[in-house]
């Protein structure tokens, strides 16, 4: 299967040094999004990878997410077309943070370890993508397959104008309307050792509940007995949501929850996960379920309910008197199939209604929506996700875990749903990785074999079956 | 009764306008404790009492709150002594936090409304003493007792180092040894039109509860519905503290108050109170009584609970998907007869584990103090509370209402159990004066009248049969 492969891993290996230095330019570029001083390296950032892409003989469009001017229509040859997404932008970063290495200097450890903000995410799986190409020209061999990239600089800043272009262009005419599937390379392995591919992500409905009584803050000396206290009534509101044990205590939720059939239940015993691996990432042995199957149930299958905080109370060290007049409880809930966001609102508004209205408090409360995520899971028999398997076992000799994931990738949803094609997640790195976090890396092990993995991947796509 | 007044009174009438001007000069010099650069003012401040009160002949000690020096032995004439304590010192003041006039310049508006910081609260009644001296000295009146004042400069930053001062000085030998009894006048009337003593505040025990779990905050994508989250466990615990209509839930608490007699009862009718008061300064109709009498002892002769906030969890606005892993809730308790501070923490910690422990959460859970202040209740039927009732007969016409006050006023209780003598608190403000907020001010009439009073109180002080 796929013998093309061996010149260009040979390839891969021979060129390992340029493609980590490839990476090492990458990560010296501060493409932050979020700071706005910043927004010139992400621009810069866009136009390196521009550049390197051209280079290798890609067809580049700069597409500010405004109105996009008038395009002609590509004629692709007639190979399948596969549509691959990452973000070149990163999190914010400074060495004081707690960085043990300057954050944008990529700095390889005795071990491998790559750090630098950006590594993994996304900067290491986006340049992975290059690197395949120039070791496919480098090998003389052609790509399989037709190769769509779509590369964005404001993942870690809400993805504004995203969803707008992505559902745009994969219209009739449109740059992504050839797509026969989708892949994305922006998660991390459920542990250090074995891949994975991921198949499903929980959504999340985020919530507010504000209640306002006295029109300021009052003395506790002076007012404490005598008026409803907002703070009072938030806690008892935030209490009704949840048990310590995690189980949501909203009417109408647990029916919501698609049932546990006997088939999903056998892929649990075999993913590579042990609840020390939880421990480890908790710093702390406070996890609520003590085997593993009905742990990963819990993070990727079930619903969650976390509260997150409140607003306008006292939240500084020390001790205030305070009585907060107006205070905003947030929580969100992680939703999994079968359940319908609208849904969750109605049963979430209904409940906190009828709590409030037992406390008999004369404060008024309002519940309401910040933002809603829906759940994603795709059907991982589908020959994207074959294909990828194959490539996996041929890369790392084993076959990989399917996972899913507790967060959300809010775009893998909406290439889902504008492009009607199967979506598969295809992570390079490992959850050591710290992405978000100080002292991001990327295993050079992870990043180079993890270009052989895309390589690959696109090689047993051009083999699989044709049916949809 | 103390004919001397008349004269007294017209030297206060005829001096109004120069007792203004030197309250403009007071105003002037921005005295703010919490500000370390503003720490000369303070000094400035102390300077300035300290030569206004020299050019009216008294003795006058700039005392630094350290060891201090020996000192000689006043000899005071044989006839009552009375200490007055006020505190020269204000709270930040700045006119971006929406001041309609500059806060360090007092500003008389037409209806006689003298804005300026520090004004009410406290530099108004501690010139109001100067004032009283030197309007005798012009009238050609002997003061009729010995008086001696203590004026503070850090009492809005805690007044550190004052209680040991203030038990210092009133041992054998020390300044305070003469006091027969004791004025403070750094509170408010209860309403506008009605003057009031005071004699008694609540307490305040002011607890800490932190809840841990995991070593860093977690993403709630990832490990909701997987591990504790301190959140959860901690708005379970806060909720259990107290009911919206502020009924404690803390077992014990209810049966250390002392019981309400019918002579107590009989006091809360007469008191110029309407629930209209209340619901001006609450700014809305949330209060939790609907009369007069059970909003006064729920404020003054109850305790109360009340949730100030969570350190550690999210509170910025916005949405964060964050499960914090270390929150502290901050509560307190106001504290009232007979209730024993160090008893009210012995139930708060056994409710608090008890609550934890029947939440079955692997987290753990910590409840601390923060600080305690007790309760104060002084005897109003003592000759410093008469003679301060006839002096307000005098001045205003009416008798004062006896009132206490919700919250603490930490140096009363030091000033009693130092001297073991009464403390009276005399106000000279009103309750619109907005002592610590913006437009703090201090109305002409209460200024004038007010320094009437305060000379007139030392007459019938003096009046008074020699009974303890």
């Amino acid at each position: 299967m796929a013998p093309q492969l061996d010149s260009f891993f040979k390839q891969v290996d021979t060129l390992a040094e340029s493609f980590i230095d490839r990476l090492r330019k990458a990560v010296a570029i501060p493409s932050v999004s979020a700071d706005e001083e910043r927004r010139p390296d992400v621009v810069r950032m866009g136009e390196f990878l521009a550049s390197e892409l051209k280079a290798l003989g890609a067809s580049v469009e700069l597409r500010p997410l405004g109105p996009q001017p008038h395009k002609e229509h590509l004629e692709l040859p007639p190979v399948r077309t596969i549509l691959v997404y990452g973000h070149y932008d990163v999190q914010p970063a400074l060495l004081e943070d707690g960085w043990a290495t300057e954050p944008f200097k990529l700095t390889v450890d005795d071990k491998g370890r790559m750090y630098g903000r950006g590594s993994t995410d996304d900067k290491g799986p986006v340049l992975g993508w290059l690197n395949a190409i120039e070791a496919h020209q480098r090998a003389g061999v052609e790509l399989p397959v037709n190769l769509l990239m779509c590369f964005e600089g404001m993942e870690e800043y809400g993805s504004e104008g995203l969803d707008e272009f992505i559902e745009r262009e994969a219209k009739k005419g449109g740059f992504f309307e050839a797509a026969d599937a989708v892949c994305i390379s922006d998660n991390y392995w459920l542990g250090t050792q074995k891949p994975c591919l991921t198949y499903g992500l929980r959504g999340c409905n985020y919530y507010s509940i504000e209640i306002r009584g006295p029109a300021q803050d009052l003395h506790s000396g002076v007012f404490g007995g005598t008026a409803h206290e907002p703070m009072t009534d938030l806690v008892k509101v935030m209490a009704s949501l949840v048990e310590p044990d995690g189980t949501i205590l909203i009417e109408g939720i647990k029916e919501m929850v698609a049932p546990l059939t006997e088939q999903e239940k056998a892929l649990y015993g075999d993913i590579a996960f042990t609840m020390d691996n939880l421990y480890e990432s908790l710093g702390s042995t406070t996890g609520i379920y003590d085997d593993k199957e009905k742990t990963l149930m819990r993070r990727w299958r079930y619903p969650s309910l976390s509260l997150h905080g409140i607003e306008g109370a006292f939240s500084a060290p020390g001790a205030k008197t305070v009585i907060p007049a107006k205070v905003i409880g947030k929580f969100s809930i992680r939703t999994v199939p079968d359940m319908d966001p609208k849904a969750v609102d109605e049963v979430v508004f209904k409940h906190i209604d009828k709590v409030f209205a037992s406390l008999k408090s004369k404060n008024t409360c309002k519940a309401s929506l910040q933002h809603a995520g829906k759940w994603w899971v795709a059907s991982p028999s589908h020959w994207n996700f074959t294909a990828a398997g194959k490539a996996v076992e041929h890369v790392w000799g084993v076959k990989p875990d399917l996972t899913r994931e507790g967060g959300s990738i809010p775009v893998t949803l909406t290439f889902e749903q504008a492009t009607g094609k199967n979506v598969l997640l295809l992570p390079m790195g490992s959850s050591t990785d710290a992405a978000h976090s100080v002292n991001e890396k990327l295993d050079r092990r992870n990043y180079i074999e993890g270009i052989k993995l895309l390589g690959a991947y696109l090689h047993y796509v051009a083999e699989e079956p044709m049916k949809e």
